[in-house]
Protein backbone atom coordinates (compact mmCIF):
# COMPACT_ATOMS: atom_id res chain seq x y z
CA UNK A 1 0.00 0.00 0.00
CA UNK A 2 1.23 3.47 -0.74
CA UNK A 3 1.16 5.70 2.12
CA UNK A 4 3.97 8.29 1.24
CA UNK A 5 5.24 8.75 -2.23
CA UNK A 6 8.82 7.13 -1.54
CA UNK A 7 6.51 3.91 -1.42
CA UNK A 8 6.06 3.81 -4.94
CA UNK A 9 9.26 4.53 -5.78
CA UNK A 10 10.45 1.67 -3.31
CA UNK A 11 8.00 -0.48 -4.72
CA UNK A 12 9.45 0.18 -8.14
CA UNK A 13 12.81 -0.68 -7.39
CA UNK A 14 14.12 -3.31 -9.78
CA UNK A 15 10.81 -2.54 -12.18
CA UNK A 16 11.29 -0.68 -15.17
CA UNK A 17 10.27 2.79 -15.25
CA UNK A 18 10.35 5.77 -17.15
CA UNK A 19 11.49 8.94 -15.82
CA UNK A 20 10.58 12.04 -17.23
CA UNK A 21 13.55 15.34 -16.91
CA UNK A 22 13.82 18.63 -17.49
CA UNK A 23 13.97 19.80 -20.85
CA UNK A 24 12.01 16.89 -22.22
CA UNK A 25 14.38 14.17 -21.50
CA UNK A 26 12.93 10.91 -20.74
CA UNK A 27 14.90 7.88 -19.30
CA UNK A 28 13.77 4.17 -20.17
CA UNK A 29 15.17 1.22 -18.05
CA UNK A 30 15.50 -0.81 -14.89
CA UNK A 31 15.31 1.25 -11.52
CA UNK A 32 18.42 0.38 -9.65
CA UNK A 33 18.81 2.68 -6.84
CA UNK A 34 17.14 6.15 -5.50
CA UNK A 35 18.20 8.64 -2.34
CA UNK A 36 16.23 10.88 -0.48
CA UNK A 37 17.36 13.69 -3.14
CA UNK A 38 15.92 11.42 -5.81
CA UNK A 39 19.20 11.02 -7.24
CA UNK A 40 18.43 7.72 -9.48
CA UNK A 41 20.42 5.12 -10.90
CA UNK A 42 18.94 3.24 -14.00
CA UNK A 43 19.98 -0.18 -15.41
CA UNK A 44 20.44 -0.22 -19.39
CA UNK A 45 18.85 3.12 -20.15
CA UNK A 46 17.37 4.03 -23.11
CA UNK A 47 17.88 7.96 -23.36
CA UNK A 48 15.79 9.74 -25.80
CA UNK A 49 15.49 13.71 -26.68
CA UNK A 50 13.54 15.28 -28.86
CA UNK A 51 15.63 14.04 -32.17
CA UNK A 52 17.14 11.21 -31.35
CA UNK A 53 17.93 7.80 -28.71
CA UNK A 54 21.05 6.41 -27.26
CA UNK A 55 21.41 3.34 -24.57
CA UNK A 56 24.02 2.97 -21.99
CA UNK A 57 25.18 0.23 -19.48
CA UNK A 58 24.13 2.60 -16.25
CA UNK A 59 22.72 6.15 -15.96
CA UNK A 60 23.08 8.40 -12.54
CA UNK A 61 20.06 11.06 -13.02
CA UNK A 62 20.65 13.96 -10.44
CA UNK A 63 17.30 14.30 -8.33
CA UNK A 64 17.14 18.05 -9.25
CA UNK A 65 16.51 17.10 -12.61
CA UNK A 66 13.71 14.84 -12.20
CA UNK A 67 10.49 15.86 -12.78
CA UNK A 68 8.40 12.27 -12.85
CA UNK A 69 8.57 8.66 -12.26
CA UNK A 70 5.82 6.29 -13.67
CA UNK A 71 6.20 2.44 -13.93
CA UNK A 72 5.99 0.96 -17.56
CA UNK A 73 4.10 -2.31 -18.46
CA UNK A 74 6.75 -5.28 -18.92
CA UNK B 1 -12.21 23.18 7.30
CA UNK B 2 -9.38 24.55 5.69
CA UNK B 3 -6.99 26.46 7.93
CA UNK B 4 -4.02 25.22 6.42
CA UNK B 5 -3.17 24.74 2.88
CA UNK B 6 -2.11 21.02 3.65
CA UNK B 7 -5.60 20.77 5.19
CA UNK B 8 -7.11 20.74 1.59
CA UNK B 9 -4.37 18.51 -0.09
CA UNK B 10 -5.12 16.15 2.94
CA UNK B 11 -9.19 16.31 2.31
CA UNK B 12 -8.17 15.60 -1.79
CA UNK B 13 -6.14 12.13 -0.55
CA UNK B 14 -8.49 9.15 -2.57
CA UNK B 15 -10.28 11.80 -4.62
CA UNK B 16 -9.98 12.81 -8.44
CA UNK B 17 -7.39 15.91 -9.09
CA UNK B 18 -5.62 18.15 -11.57
CA UNK B 19 -2.62 18.64 -10.88
CA UNK B 20 -0.80 21.33 -12.95
CA UNK B 21 3.18 21.41 -13.50
CA UNK B 22 5.62 23.32 -14.96
CA UNK B 23 6.34 23.54 -18.59
CA UNK B 24 2.65 22.94 -19.12
CA UNK B 25 2.23 19.20 -18.18
CA UNK B 26 -0.82 17.72 -16.60
CA UNK B 27 -1.95 15.25 -14.44
CA UNK B 28 -5.52 14.17 -13.98
CA UNK B 29 -6.29 10.70 -11.45
CA UNK B 30 -6.63 9.56 -7.84
CA UNK B 31 -4.49 11.11 -5.28
CA UNK B 32 -3.02 8.76 -3.25
CA UNK B 33 -0.49 9.99 -1.12
CA UNK B 34 2.05 13.24 -0.77
CA UNK B 35 4.65 14.54 1.61
CA UNK B 36 5.71 17.81 2.79
CA UNK B 37 8.06 18.59 0.30
CA UNK B 38 4.69 18.39 -2.40
CA UNK B 39 5.72 14.82 -3.66
CA UNK B 40 3.01 13.13 -4.99
CA UNK B 41 1.38 9.94 -5.87
CA UNK B 42 -1.21 9.38 -8.24
CA UNK B 43 -2.86 6.07 -9.52
CA UNK B 44 -4.30 5.92 -12.73
CA UNK B 45 -2.73 8.99 -14.04
CA UNK B 46 -3.50 10.59 -17.53
CA UNK B 47 -0.62 12.82 -18.21
CA UNK B 48 -1.45 15.49 -20.72
CA UNK B 49 1.12 17.79 -22.80
CA UNK B 50 1.05 19.79 -25.45
CA UNK B 51 0.24 17.61 -28.55
CA UNK B 52 -0.05 14.02 -26.72
CA UNK B 53 -1.39 12.25 -23.90
CA UNK B 54 -0.95 8.86 -22.01
CA UNK B 55 -1.33 6.60 -19.03
CA UNK B 56 0.58 4.74 -16.70
CA UNK B 57 -0.84 2.43 -13.45
CA UNK B 58 0.90 4.81 -10.89
CA UNK B 59 3.12 8.30 -10.90
CA UNK B 60 5.53 9.74 -8.68
CA UNK B 61 6.02 13.24 -9.39
CA UNK B 62 8.80 15.61 -7.52
CA UNK B 63 7.67 18.36 -5.71
CA UNK B 64 9.89 20.94 -6.75
CA UNK B 65 7.83 20.58 -10.87
CA UNK B 66 4.53 21.11 -9.36
CA UNK B 67 2.06 24.11 -9.57
CA UNK B 68 -1.21 23.75 -7.82
CA UNK B 69 -3.67 20.79 -7.33
CA UNK B 70 -7.46 20.79 -7.62
CA UNK B 71 -10.23 18.46 -7.61
CA UNK B 72 -11.95 17.61 -10.79
CA UNK B 73 -15.70 16.95 -10.72
CA UNK B 74 -16.26 13.18 -10.25
CA UNK C 1 -1.85 48.30 10.06
CA UNK C 2 0.95 46.40 7.79
CA UNK C 3 4.07 46.37 9.65
CA UNK C 4 5.27 42.92 8.55
CA UNK C 5 4.33 41.42 4.65
CA UNK C 6 2.75 38.80 6.11
CA UNK C 7 0.29 41.57 7.98
CA UNK C 8 -1.29 42.17 4.59
CA UNK C 9 -1.32 38.34 3.78
CA UNK C 10 -3.30 37.64 7.75
CA UNK C 11 -6.15 41.15 6.39
CA UNK C 12 -6.63 39.51 2.99
CA UNK C 13 -8.17 36.09 4.47
CA UNK C 14 -11.61 35.54 3.91
CA UNK C 15 -11.45 37.88 1.01
CA UNK C 16 -11.61 38.01 -2.62
CA UNK C 17 -7.52 38.28 -4.24
CA UNK C 18 -5.74 38.15 -7.40
CA UNK C 19 -2.80 35.51 -7.27
CA UNK C 20 -0.17 36.20 -10.11
CA UNK C 21 2.21 33.18 -10.91
CA UNK C 22 4.95 32.33 -12.82
CA UNK C 23 4.44 31.82 -16.45
CA UNK C 24 1.82 33.87 -16.12
CA UNK C 25 -1.20 32.24 -14.72
CA UNK C 26 -3.39 34.34 -12.92
CA UNK C 27 -5.87 32.86 -10.07
CA UNK C 28 -8.97 34.97 -8.94
CA UNK C 29 -10.86 33.62 -5.84
CA UNK C 30 -11.46 33.91 -2.07
CA UNK C 31 -8.11 33.65 -0.29
CA UNK C 32 -9.00 30.24 2.49
CA UNK C 33 -5.50 29.80 4.16
CA UNK C 34 -1.81 30.00 3.35
CA UNK C 35 1.68 29.12 5.20
CA UNK C 36 4.96 30.53 5.81
CA UNK C 37 6.22 28.90 2.18
CA UNK C 38 3.47 31.13 0.58
CA UNK C 39 1.61 28.35 -0.17
CA UNK C 40 -1.89 29.02 -0.98
CA UNK C 41 -5.84 27.87 -0.82
CA UNK C 42 -8.40 29.84 -2.81
CA UNK C 43 -11.74 29.22 -3.06
CA UNK C 44 -14.01 28.74 -5.84
CA UNK C 45 -11.01 30.19 -8.02
CA UNK C 46 -11.01 31.49 -11.39
CA UNK C 47 -7.58 30.16 -13.33
CA UNK C 48 -6.62 32.51 -16.06
CA UNK C 49 -3.79 31.31 -18.73
CA UNK C 50 -3.22 33.07 -21.92
CA UNK C 51 -5.79 31.78 -23.77
CA UNK C 52 -8.34 29.79 -21.45
CA UNK C 53 -9.80 30.38 -18.23
CA UNK C 54 -11.45 27.34 -15.82
CA UNK C 55 -13.07 27.18 -12.39
CA UNK C 56 -12.51 24.50 -9.66
CA UNK C 57 -14.76 24.21 -5.92
CA UNK C 58 -10.85 25.09 -4.63
CA UNK C 59 -7.34 25.15 -5.27
CA UNK C 60 -3.92 24.34 -3.93
CA UNK C 61 -0.86 27.03 -5.23
CA UNK C 62 2.52 26.10 -4.65
CA UNK C 63 4.26 29.25 -2.81
CA UNK C 64 7.46 28.66 -5.43
CA UNK C 65 4.92 29.37 -8.33
CA UNK C 66 3.82 32.51 -6.61
CA UNK C 67 5.08 36.28 -7.59
CA UNK C 68 2.18 38.61 -5.74
CA UNK C 69 -1.00 38.54 -4.55
CA UNK C 70 -3.10 41.34 -4.27
CA UNK C 71 -7.29 41.90 -3.47
CA UNK C 72 -9.63 42.64 -5.73
CA UNK C 73 -12.84 45.74 -5.24
CA UNK C 74 -15.86 43.73 -4.18
CA UNK D 1 24.23 56.11 6.46
CA UNK D 2 23.79 52.84 4.45
CA UNK D 3 26.37 50.31 5.61
CA UNK D 4 24.53 47.53 4.95
CA UNK D 5 22.10 46.98 2.07
CA UNK D 6 18.97 46.67 4.44
CA UNK D 7 19.73 50.02 5.75
CA UNK D 8 18.49 51.63 2.15
CA UNK D 9 15.49 49.68 2.55
CA UNK D 10 14.67 50.68 6.04
CA UNK D 11 15.12 54.28 4.57
CA UNK D 12 12.73 54.24 2.21
CA UNK D 13 9.49 52.93 4.03
CA UNK D 14 6.75 55.49 4.07
CA UNK D 15 8.47 56.27 0.21
CA UNK D 16 7.74 56.26 -3.29
CA UNK D 17 9.68 53.05 -4.88
CA UNK D 18 9.92 51.21 -7.72
CA UNK D 19 10.36 47.50 -7.85
CA UNK D 20 11.85 45.27 -10.66
CA UNK D 21 10.52 42.00 -10.71
CA UNK D 22 11.44 38.36 -13.03
CA UNK D 23 10.02 38.11 -16.51
CA UNK D 24 10.19 42.51 -16.77
CA UNK D 25 7.15 43.09 -14.28
CA UNK D 26 7.21 46.30 -12.87
CA UNK D 27 5.50 47.80 -9.79
CA UNK D 28 5.64 51.55 -8.46
CA UNK D 29 4.22 52.86 -5.51
CA UNK D 30 4.80 53.68 -1.70
CA UNK D 31 6.53 50.61 0.53
CA UNK D 32 5.14 49.75 3.33
CA UNK D 33 6.50 46.60 4.98
CA UNK D 34 9.58 44.13 3.63
CA UNK D 35 11.01 41.25 5.64
CA UNK D 36 14.34 39.28 5.36
CA UNK D 37 13.18 37.48 2.49
CA UNK D 38 12.49 40.65 0.80
CA UNK D 39 9.12 40.04 0.59
CA UNK D 40 7.20 43.37 0.48
CA UNK D 41 4.21 45.10 0.80
CA UNK D 42 3.41 48.11 -1.22
CA UNK D 43 0.17 50.43 -0.90
CA UNK D 44 -1.74 52.08 -4.13
CA UNK D 45 0.80 49.81 -6.69
CA UNK D 46 0.58 50.73 -10.23
CA UNK D 47 1.25 46.88 -11.85
CA UNK D 48 3.09 47.84 -15.22
CA UNK D 49 3.85 44.41 -17.74
CA UNK D 50 4.96 44.88 -21.21
CA UNK D 51 1.45 45.83 -22.54
CA UNK D 52 -0.81 46.51 -19.76
CA UNK D 53 -0.83 48.52 -16.28
CA UNK D 54 -3.08 48.27 -13.93
CA UNK D 55 -3.45 49.34 -10.00
CA UNK D 56 -4.76 47.58 -6.72
CA UNK D 57 -5.17 49.33 -2.89
CA UNK D 58 -2.08 46.73 -2.20
CA UNK D 59 0.12 44.20 -2.87
CA UNK D 60 2.30 41.58 -1.98
CA UNK D 61 5.13 40.89 -3.82
CA UNK D 62 7.12 37.14 -3.07
CA UNK D 63 10.95 37.97 -2.31
CA UNK D 64 11.75 35.28 -4.75
CA UNK D 65 10.56 37.34 -7.69
CA UNK D 66 12.36 40.60 -6.63
CA UNK D 67 15.27 41.41 -8.86
CA UNK D 68 15.71 45.88 -7.47
CA UNK D 69 14.39 48.22 -5.40
CA UNK D 70 15.23 52.23 -6.05
CA UNK D 71 13.37 55.52 -4.39
CA UNK D 72 11.06 57.31 -6.85
CA UNK D 73 11.82 61.11 -7.20
CA UNK D 74 8.28 62.50 -5.62
CA UNK E 1 46.13 41.35 -1.38
CA UNK E 2 43.00 39.07 -2.42
CA UNK E 3 42.80 35.61 -0.59
CA UNK E 4 39.16 35.22 -0.58
CA UNK E 5 36.52 36.44 -3.22
CA UNK E 6 34.74 39.13 -0.58
CA UNK E 7 38.04 40.53 -0.37
CA UNK E 8 37.73 42.32 -3.74
CA UNK E 9 33.82 43.37 -2.41
CA UNK E 10 35.50 44.46 0.09
CA UNK E 11 38.08 46.58 -1.89
CA UNK E 12 35.22 47.93 -4.09
CA UNK E 13 33.66 50.08 -1.05
CA UNK E 14 32.98 53.58 -2.43
CA UNK E 15 34.15 53.00 -5.81
CA UNK E 16 32.89 53.23 -9.24
CA UNK E 17 31.96 49.32 -10.48
CA UNK E 18 29.48 47.21 -12.74
CA UNK E 19 26.92 44.83 -11.86
CA UNK E 20 25.78 42.20 -14.29
CA UNK E 21 22.31 40.62 -13.35
CA UNK E 22 20.17 38.31 -14.70
CA UNK E 23 18.33 38.70 -17.99
CA UNK E 24 21.21 41.16 -19.31
CA UNK E 25 20.27 44.21 -17.17
CA UNK E 26 23.59 46.05 -16.14
CA UNK E 27 23.81 48.77 -13.26
CA UNK E 28 27.04 51.37 -13.02
CA UNK E 29 27.78 53.49 -10.05
CA UNK E 30 29.23 53.86 -6.72
CA UNK E 31 28.91 50.66 -4.71
CA UNK E 32 27.92 51.39 -0.98
CA UNK E 33 27.35 48.17 0.92
CA UNK E 34 26.78 44.42 0.17
CA UNK E 35 26.03 41.81 2.61
CA UNK E 36 26.98 38.32 2.53
CA UNK E 37 24.13 37.25 0.70
CA UNK E 38 25.51 39.74 -2.33
CA UNK E 39 22.43 42.37 -2.02
CA UNK E 40 24.45 45.42 -3.16
CA UNK E 41 23.51 49.14 -2.35
CA UNK E 42 24.90 51.55 -5.18
CA UNK E 43 24.55 54.91 -5.52
CA UNK E 44 23.38 57.19 -8.43
CA UNK E 45 23.19 53.89 -10.65
CA UNK E 46 22.88 53.57 -14.49
CA UNK E 47 20.46 50.69 -15.01
CA UNK E 48 20.61 49.72 -18.63
CA UNK E 49 18.74 47.56 -20.20
CA UNK E 50 18.41 46.28 -24.11
CA UNK E 51 16.62 49.26 -25.00
CA UNK E 52 16.65 51.70 -22.49
CA UNK E 53 18.81 53.39 -19.83
CA UNK E 54 17.59 55.21 -16.46
CA UNK E 55 18.97 56.81 -13.13
CA UNK E 56 18.09 57.15 -9.64
CA UNK E 57 19.92 58.17 -6.77
CA UNK E 58 20.32 54.71 -5.20
CA UNK E 59 19.35 51.17 -5.81
CA UNK E 60 19.45 47.78 -3.86
CA UNK E 61 19.99 44.97 -5.94
CA UNK E 62 19.11 41.35 -4.91
CA UNK E 63 22.24 39.42 -4.63
CA UNK E 64 20.08 36.55 -6.22
CA UNK E 65 19.92 38.87 -9.26
CA UNK E 66 23.68 38.86 -9.53
CA UNK E 67 26.23 37.54 -12.13
CA UNK E 68 29.28 39.56 -11.64
CA UNK E 69 30.76 42.65 -10.25
CA UNK E 70 33.96 44.48 -11.92
CA UNK E 71 35.73 47.97 -10.93
CA UNK E 72 35.27 50.67 -13.82
CA UNK E 73 38.10 52.85 -14.36
CA UNK E 74 37.35 56.04 -13.05
CA UNK F 1 26.30 -3.88 -6.55
CA UNK F 2 24.84 -0.49 -6.84
CA UNK F 3 22.21 0.00 -3.48
CA UNK F 4 22.65 3.90 -3.43
CA UNK F 5 23.29 6.44 -6.23
CA UNK F 6 26.48 7.30 -5.39
CA UNK F 7 27.62 3.67 -5.68
CA UNK F 8 27.71 4.17 -9.34
CA UNK F 9 29.45 7.32 -9.20
CA UNK F 10 32.34 5.43 -6.89
CA UNK F 11 32.36 2.79 -9.98
CA UNK F 12 32.76 5.03 -11.87
CA UNK F 13 36.09 7.36 -10.96
CA UNK F 14 39.03 6.56 -13.05
CA UNK F 15 36.63 5.36 -15.90
CA UNK F 16 35.46 7.50 -19.07
CA UNK F 17 32.02 8.87 -18.54
CA UNK F 18 29.65 11.18 -20.45
CA UNK F 19 27.97 14.07 -18.52
CA UNK F 20 25.32 15.77 -19.42
CA UNK F 21 25.09 18.98 -18.25
CA UNK F 22 22.27 22.26 -18.17
CA UNK F 23 21.67 23.75 -21.98
CA UNK F 24 22.81 20.95 -23.61
CA UNK F 25 26.32 20.86 -23.02
CA UNK F 26 28.21 17.74 -23.01
CA UNK F 27 31.51 16.26 -21.30
CA UNK F 28 33.18 13.25 -22.28
CA UNK F 29 36.51 11.95 -20.30
CA UNK F 30 38.27 9.97 -17.53
CA UNK F 31 36.17 10.97 -14.23
CA UNK F 32 38.89 11.84 -11.48
CA UNK F 33 36.52 12.87 -8.24
CA UNK F 34 33.24 13.90 -6.78
CA UNK F 35 31.90 15.28 -3.89
CA UNK F 36 28.18 15.18 -2.54
CA UNK F 37 26.78 18.03 -3.98
CA UNK F 38 28.31 16.45 -7.52
CA UNK F 39 31.35 18.80 -8.29
CA UNK F 40 33.04 16.64 -10.55
CA UNK F 41 36.32 16.80 -11.92
CA UNK F 42 37.30 15.60 -15.77
CA UNK F 43 40.66 14.75 -17.17
CA UNK F 44 41.41 15.21 -20.52
CA UNK F 45 37.84 16.67 -21.31
CA UNK F 46 36.27 16.79 -24.85
CA UNK F 47 34.01 19.76 -24.12
CA UNK F 48 30.70 19.44 -26.67
CA UNK F 49 28.52 22.49 -27.46
CA UNK F 50 25.96 22.62 -30.35
CA UNK F 51 28.36 23.50 -33.01
CA UNK F 52 31.81 23.47 -31.23
CA UNK F 53 34.06 20.83 -29.68
CA UNK F 54 37.00 21.69 -27.38
CA UNK F 55 39.29 20.11 -25.13
CA UNK F 56 41.48 20.85 -22.03
CA UNK F 57 43.80 19.28 -19.57
CA UNK F 58 41.23 19.19 -16.44
CA UNK F 59 37.78 20.56 -15.78
CA UNK F 60 35.88 21.59 -13.02
CA UNK F 61 32.17 21.14 -13.53
CA UNK F 62 29.62 22.11 -10.76
CA UNK F 63 27.39 19.99 -9.46
CA UNK F 64 24.33 22.50 -9.95
CA UNK F 65 24.65 22.12 -13.81
CA UNK F 66 25.19 18.39 -13.97
CA UNK F 67 21.59 16.29 -15.19
CA UNK F 68 23.50 12.78 -15.92
CA UNK F 69 26.64 11.00 -15.50
CA UNK F 70 26.67 7.55 -17.39
CA UNK F 71 29.66 5.24 -18.25
CA UNK F 72 31.28 5.18 -21.87
CA UNK F 73 32.67 1.71 -23.33
CA UNK F 74 36.12 1.75 -23.87
CA UNK G 1 46.93 14.26 -6.85
CA UNK G 2 43.01 15.26 -7.49
CA UNK G 3 40.94 13.46 -4.74
CA UNK G 4 38.51 16.27 -4.42
CA UNK G 5 36.89 18.12 -6.91
CA UNK G 6 37.92 21.33 -4.86
CA UNK G 7 41.55 20.23 -5.61
CA UNK G 8 41.73 20.75 -8.77
CA UNK G 9 40.84 24.80 -8.12
CA UNK G 10 43.15 24.65 -5.52
CA UNK G 11 45.99 24.11 -7.92
CA UNK G 12 44.70 26.53 -10.54
CA UNK G 13 44.72 29.42 -8.11
CA UNK G 14 47.55 31.77 -9.93
CA UNK G 15 47.31 30.23 -13.09
CA UNK G 16 45.26 31.51 -16.50
CA UNK G 17 41.51 29.62 -16.45
CA UNK G 18 38.53 29.59 -18.36
CA UNK G 19 35.15 30.17 -16.45
CA UNK G 20 31.58 28.80 -18.68
CA UNK G 21 28.58 31.15 -16.91
CA UNK G 22 25.31 30.83 -17.13
CA UNK G 23 23.57 32.25 -20.78
CA UNK G 24 27.10 31.28 -22.54
CA UNK G 25 29.18 34.12 -20.95
CA UNK G 26 33.16 33.31 -21.02
CA UNK G 27 35.49 34.72 -18.50
CA UNK G 28 39.45 33.93 -19.06
CA UNK G 29 41.86 35.61 -16.87
CA UNK G 30 44.35 34.28 -13.67
CA UNK G 31 42.09 32.43 -11.18
CA UNK G 32 42.87 34.60 -7.68
CA UNK G 33 40.68 33.27 -5.17
CA UNK G 34 37.81 30.84 -4.85
CA UNK G 35 35.38 29.84 -1.64
CA UNK G 36 32.69 26.95 -0.93
CA UNK G 37 29.76 28.52 -2.25
CA UNK G 38 32.39 28.88 -5.91
CA UNK G 39 32.45 32.68 -6.20
CA UNK G 40 35.71 33.56 -7.68
CA UNK G 41 37.62 36.44 -8.23
CA UNK G 42 39.62 36.53 -11.93
CA UNK G 43 42.46 39.08 -12.78
CA UNK G 44 42.66 40.59 -15.69
CA UNK G 45 39.74 39.37 -17.29
CA UNK G 46 38.45 39.07 -20.87
CA UNK G 47 34.50 39.00 -20.56
CA UNK G 48 33.41 37.36 -23.85
CA UNK G 49 29.37 37.51 -24.66
CA UNK G 50 28.12 36.10 -27.95
CA UNK G 51 28.88 39.51 -29.64
CA UNK G 52 31.27 41.76 -27.53
CA UNK G 53 34.16 41.32 -25.51
CA UNK G 54 35.48 43.40 -22.95
CA UNK G 55 37.83 43.60 -19.95
CA UNK G 56 38.59 45.15 -16.69
CA UNK G 57 41.25 44.97 -13.71
CA UNK G 58 39.31 42.13 -11.66
CA UNK G 59 36.36 40.38 -11.60
CA UNK G 60 33.98 39.06 -8.49
CA UNK G 61 31.90 35.73 -10.20
CA UNK G 62 28.72 35.04 -8.04
CA UNK G 63 29.03 30.66 -7.86
CA UNK G 64 25.40 30.36 -8.53
CA UNK G 65 26.59 31.76 -12.21
CA UNK G 66 28.93 29.07 -12.84
CA UNK G 67 29.20 26.02 -14.75
CA UNK G 68 32.69 24.88 -15.22
CA UNK G 69 36.06 26.26 -15.15
CA UNK G 70 39.21 24.48 -16.97
CA UNK G 71 42.67 25.76 -17.27
CA UNK G 72 43.94 27.34 -20.40
CA UNK G 73 47.03 26.48 -21.78
CA UNK G 74 49.86 29.19 -21.25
Amino acid sequence: MIKRPFDLLNNLVGKKVEIGMKAGKIVRGKLLAFDIHMNLVVENPEIVEENSSKSATHIFIRGDSLIYVHPLQE
